[in-house]
């Protein structure tokens, strides 16, 4: 008898129908005589809606009080599954995060699990029932509801597997795995059967929308294996794991792009120590999140910084960088927030020469100007015009021969 | 300083206006300088619809998995109210069961509060908080969601209030307190000051649905009044207490109506002991609730026994009775589904005669005919035709003089 763990995102228990199909996938799982937990994400739309429901009320809700707003997504959705499979004949019950034993920090709307404790969810197991586990919550020392932040029912998961010894994690959307590119945006985009972990890691920092990182390190973290595939076919989905073959750590293995991006640029700053730590931290003071980061080399003792944020906190930034910029005696801040960034990804990238001049190369014959690079030891990442980043997807696809890989 | 319990029902909070207009009046009580906990429904019709979205996946859905579901209502209201207060100022926590100490016991969909554990409400209170409490739930011994049954919001006020020593109970909705008579039946019907426990606790089972009896029960336990007020406006209201004065006590004080009312006779039943049990505890046993209970005196050893249940279980309890009434050897079953029931209720009519008489001979002179008699020390009942309840309730209200009640 092993011990499954799944995770259902929100498109898997979107409607009636679909939360049915769902609870017949979980149902013949269980008939093979397998222990199952499974996670669920919010129906559909729902956290979206209930944020939008709080808005109505007041302009800047109150941490602590949307966290307890956006946990009932979950609980609604794990108790509607619960009975589903009940009234199926497959014994179930619907635990929240708390009764789940989900212990995290008091880091409202971006907690951290600190421990989970296990104790119910394995009891209901040995009572033979079915556990759904509503994802995206926790709760603290005081007992109060927190939740993960977004994608934190995959996190939920992951720890869950972690804290019960269960081999892997099935992650399942209505996609039906990592792939190559973004398929629409190159339509022969190949589903990889395997990657590692730190790909994974980069893949979902630099624009996949696959799975949340925080749930890859954790899985890395515990050594858990989690395979992402659809809830809507059999196909076999990706493996996020540890041990990617030879024949595939040795390759570029996906092309990744994300639009959300703006660029800003402090021209001419008398180049000292301090200038970084001037800029930055008023930024996240002011809660802004900034992304790449690029100084260029000092000439006469003057340089620039640029770094990029996201269309949505661009303004904010902005206002909060042009009075910065003055008081360090800059000659000026220039900004694009018609930008985008395009990375390939790979551990094969490592130690190897010539993927950084392939990819240069690339968009060079595309016509396409490149106005920031950024690396890690697996990825290659190059800010361009917002409007070329799909013709940039496609000719790397390309050129790195992705779509003659084998799925 | 003094304590103050408030409850908000569904129709005071039904959407984000109205979400605003509670706020603004708690916020106005809470800067007299009093220590304010609140209680509220789920919006609007929150409830049923979320039965509704069980109904659209199962048909008869767990009921541990349906008070989860339920649960979320209250919780999203509460939540809603405390972003509201605390952005208007008025700093506010929201308090789901669990944390608010509403202890109980198993009995999913009807749970009892077994004990009220306030000790996080008084901490949240003496940190200056206007504490918001998801009403209509609490948690078992284990740990799991229980709902209190309809209505439970009010029970989940007056026991706070019980538990806190608060010396009365505000409960608002969208009516301005108790009436001689429902307004919508009688136009004159006069809102009443004052009304005892055990005067409501009969209105409340007999027809009117302005407060829920077992609230009033409670009440009445723990010596709380509760004044039910109207949301809207600043109207008196009406208070629910056990010092009624004099004045007050010796009359009829509300006439009710309940049209949801079926009746079903057994005809010729050969009388011996045991005959009520065969009948009633199959009903039981079925779920099927039963009210007024009338047996005939026997003659020749034979007697006839009459229940009324709800129009909702009519067919369910005939399906129940009609071989019940074989196998005791009944001669048949006859039923009317369309009665309704009439009462008038005052603690007056204790130990005094005419009450009665004068009931009986107005609906006489109304030509209206009585089906079955049922009465308490304080109240008396006639289920009649439905299509003449409402004629009734005005001449029963006109025949005690109620519209020239002083309100």
């Amino acid at each position: 008898m092993a011990l499954v763990v799944q995770k259902y995102g929100g498109s898997s228990v979107a409607d009636a129908q679909k939360i049915k199909n769902v609870a017949k996938r979980i149902a013949d799982c269980k008939k093979k005589g397998d222990q199952v937990v499974v996670v669920v994400s919010a129906m559909g739309d729902t956290t979206d809606d209930l944020i939008q429901l709080a808005k109505t009320i007041c302009s800047k809700p109150d941490k602590r009080e949307l966290d307890v707003l956006l946990s009932t997504g979950e609980i609604v959705s794990s108790t509607l599954l619960a009975m589903c499979l009940t009234e199926m004949g497959c014994q179930s019950i619907s635990l929240n995060g708390q009764q789940a034993g989900i212990q995290t920090d008091t880091a409202y709307s971006s907690a951290r699990i600190l421990k989970v404790e296990a104790r119910r969810v394995k009891s209901e197991l040995e009572k033979g029932n079915v556990v759904i586990v509503a994802g995206f919550q926790g709760i603290t020392a005081s007992l109060d509801i927190t939740t993960l932040g977004r994608g934190g029912s995959d996190t939920t998961a992951v720890a869950l597997a972690a804290a019960l010894g269960a081999k892997v994690v099935g992650r399942y959307t209505d996609t039906e795995g990592v792939f190559t590119a973004d398929p629409r945006v190159v339509p022969d985009a190949k589903p990889l059967s395997e990657i590692s972990y730190e790909e994974m890691l980069e893949l979902a920092t630099y624009g996949s929308k696959v799975i949340h990182p925080r749930a890859v390190e954790l899985g890395e973290l515990y050594n858990i294996p989690i395979l992402v595939a659809s809830s809507f076919n059999d196909k076999p989905g990706t493996l996020i794991h540890g041990e990617v073959s030879m024949e595939n750590r040795n390759k570029v293995r996906s092309v990744c792009h994300d639009l959300d991006i703006a660029k800003i640029t402090v021209v001419g700053i008398p180049d000292r120590p301090g200038i970084a730590s001037a800029l930055f931290v008023p930024l996240a003071e002011a809660g802004l999140s900034v992304d790449t980061i690029v100084q260029n080399a000092s000439v006469n003792n003057i340089t620039d910084l640029t770094f990029t944020t996201t269309k949505g906190e661009f303004e904010k930034s902005m206002a909060v960088i042009n009075p910065l910029a003055k008081s360090i005696g800059a000659k000026q801040v220039s900004a694009d927030s018609k930008v985008g960034k395009v990375s390939i990804i790979g551990t094969g990238m490592q130690n190897t020469p010539g993927y950084a001049a392939r990819m240069f190369n690339t968009l060079s014959k595309e016509g396409i100007n490149i106005l920031l690079i950024s690396t890690s030891e697996i990825r290659i990442t190059c800010i361009i015009a917002e409007d070329r980043v799909k013709d940039a997807v496609k000719a790397l696809h390309k050129a790195f021969q992705l779509d003659q890989v084998k799925s």
